[in-house]
């Protein structure tokens, strides 16, 4: 099991991955080659599974973000998700017990282009039957 | 406007923030002060908003993951967006157009600990109408 | 009742009110004088309720169309209804036997000033109970 | 950009598009000339699409006005959008992200011929799936 | 228990109320005085609850008929149908396990008096939280 | 038009279609012959379609009514409807603007046979999509 | 860890949880006293719960069994569902992620008790917003 | 007709199927012997239908349990009902008048085994056409 410090670390790095070891070791109370084998253990682990940046989808000319349940028939769907993680245009998959099966985050430059995602490149795949997209209105946190 | 070596930046940077920029200057045949000096333009820029890592939730003991649609009545919702921001169980908000204007990603130790937070936690917000969890069962992509 | 030749007059008008009197007058093998008395008839009976123009949201600044459901108290719709008329943003309102009582389009600049518009200005009349926004991604028809 | 003369000029036309520039010119402080250059302006940008009439479809005969949702097999509801704006009966189409992908506003004479157009006409396009006519009680804006 | 000779005059009754006594009588083969004694027996039971009319509601001036669900506080459901029934536009009312506890049969002469039925009549009822009409657009059997 | 008479007429036969004219007529404060000739006029135009008794389904033997929805393939739903007119256990057919296009009454002896009918007999119909029954667990009107 | 002896017990006593222990012991090549033990320590340690009879409600007088959803005020619905727990009518309750957060199964003796138990005994409890009986028409495994 | 001493051996059996026969008579103040001939006479007559054991499934390694709507094509639904019947993992069936015609409770040990088992197992049975899940988050009764 994961003590404190390791929970303290993992705070840290997901706030900032680039924290320098010698600032967590100070915050710790700990040495930096403490640190850096706590957060070498945690990789070996997997439970720091990838270091990544966020971005800013608007300023990058993506004007609309959606969240996009999808709809298919019942022996397609695992299919269908694996043909999705081939898109550049999704972001994120997840299998969900909500109302639809497969939630995908999709990025798109306007209307216009979220249209043709949905009605040529998602639409097409074997198997999917309805594609309801929430626009994000905003991200909060 | 961004160019294509930016873009590609990018790319690298969210699939590992912590690519050596002197790999990056090679694959882009630039030098690394190049690198340097774009990263730190997409930084300041608010394109690149924020280092950080992904971690496994199973493996750090969290064995529920809940999109969660969150209703309100309607002139509370920007006032509970505001205060699920404090909960650390809450992992993103999002107000988006779908079914739900607030969906929230929650972690949860178990079953048990989600119908707490759904009851007494989130709950008990003034103004929080109906909450509707989605369980992930698996993340795709 | 109307014959054919007021149907073909409102036909031409709904595709170019600017259509000159005597462009009609030819095609349909009548004077001008014949056609200005039966626009004046069309008007004065209601059937012509308004001559505008249709414009283009997007080139205005406005990069958000909402079709936006509103389920209120059910004895405060037509209350809400009518308070809705004054505001700017809303562009038409309809009340329906689906799965909203009000439908109201409404037009903002970004995914911001809507979820300000919803929560702030509609969202705080008496009455509203709910809001459910069906973002425009194109206009056909 | 728009300056708010542009803007102004806009309103007053979308309220009757019949308005002379004189009288518009009056209300804003310049000549007829500078309203005859903006409003050509506004129109060869494209903002200014369209002069029609707002015609009352009760007194036209038709009695029943439906918000009409449809759905459609996911790679085929551009190409009906496409078909149905070729139907008289359908006086407007959008693409939306709520229930329904496609919003059709259709006039019918009685329930009898909306039942006729939605199994015969509608119903017989390559790719319907679903039909779900929510029946306009009052226009109130 | 009903013998066969008692479903087939209740089949009769059904279909035309008016039927005499002897017509049914013969095509049973028994008395017309066994018949009376049957519908007596009928009526006494409860099995036969009443003799009516049906009407074409259109042509009495109702233009709309709608089966209308309607939501209440749990708890006030009994009280709202006991209240529904003194309304004489509310023809028929079920409480039903479906969508809605409370489904009413309302004719109205257009959309406009629909409207108002609902937001002052319905809609003024302690206790009603919302109200979905689903208009009749014509009846098969 | 209709006068005040008639409409009085139809309020009484459809409260008892047994009422003696002689009895209407004494109400009404006019002679027999003229009740009689009032009613001829309202049947022959159709204003009285029929004369019927309503029964007490439980003690006929069913045990189950169910209001039930039935969703087809959008151009198949007429010929649906016209089949399920043969059928004796559905009472009544509406063409609605609701959830469902279709609503049918169904009288059944227990859960098994309504079981039983959903999917022999009419989820046999050729285009038959869904069928949502809802159980009537009380008529109040 | 189970080993699968304790399984293939387990599943015995699931489908009959009065067989001898003798025939047990048979089946598995062990003796009655191991079986014993082993069961024993499946009580121990709560892997039984609970030795029970299933018995059949319509026999029992109950005409009708509902899977009920109930709808909460978000901080109430533990509060309710405890409440549930003493009303003898309510035979399980489930808290899941699903369309309703309460699940409860409900037996009545006909429909007019069901809807007095849902208006009179959950109506009445502080917190209950709606309730959503699904009547079982049959019960396959 | 059950009497009241049948009905209460039947709640004390339901509560604890293994109470011995001796202090069930002392409650009731009869012989041992007239207990065993009334259990006898439930048993015939097929009021107790079963005797069984609750078991804990997280303490047997299934972490979900899932209240599983299962929809399908309208004439199939028994077919797949029965088909249902045969996989262990299903542990109860019921038909219902509610959201989804089959009501399925499955246990998996985790999420990507529920998805497997969707996808693969109930969603490549013949006339499946959609699945809906919902997580069983805690059983308060």
């Amino acid at each position: 099991m994961l003590n404190e410090k390791d929970i303290r670390i993992i705070e840290i790095l997901m706030n900032d991955a680039r924290t320098p070891y010698t600032r967590i070791a100070d915050e710790l109370g700990v040495t930096e080659a403490a640190i850096r084998k706590r957060v070498k253990n945690l990789e070996e682990k997997g439970i720091i599974k990838k270091y990544t940046i966020e971005v800013d989808h608007s300023k990058l000319g993506y004007g609309i973000v959606s969240q996009t349940g999808i709809d298919t028939e019942p022996d397609k769907f695992l299919e269908v998700a694996n043909k999705l993680k081939d898109f550049d245009f999704v972001k994120s998959i997840h299998i969900t017990s909500g109302d639809h099966m497969i939630m995908a985050e999709i990025w798109a430059k306007d209307g216009e282009e979220l249209t043709e995602i949905i009605s040529k490149k998602i639409g097409g795949l074997e198997g999917v039957r309805r594609i309801c997209p929430a626009i994000v209105l905003e991200r909060v946190k």
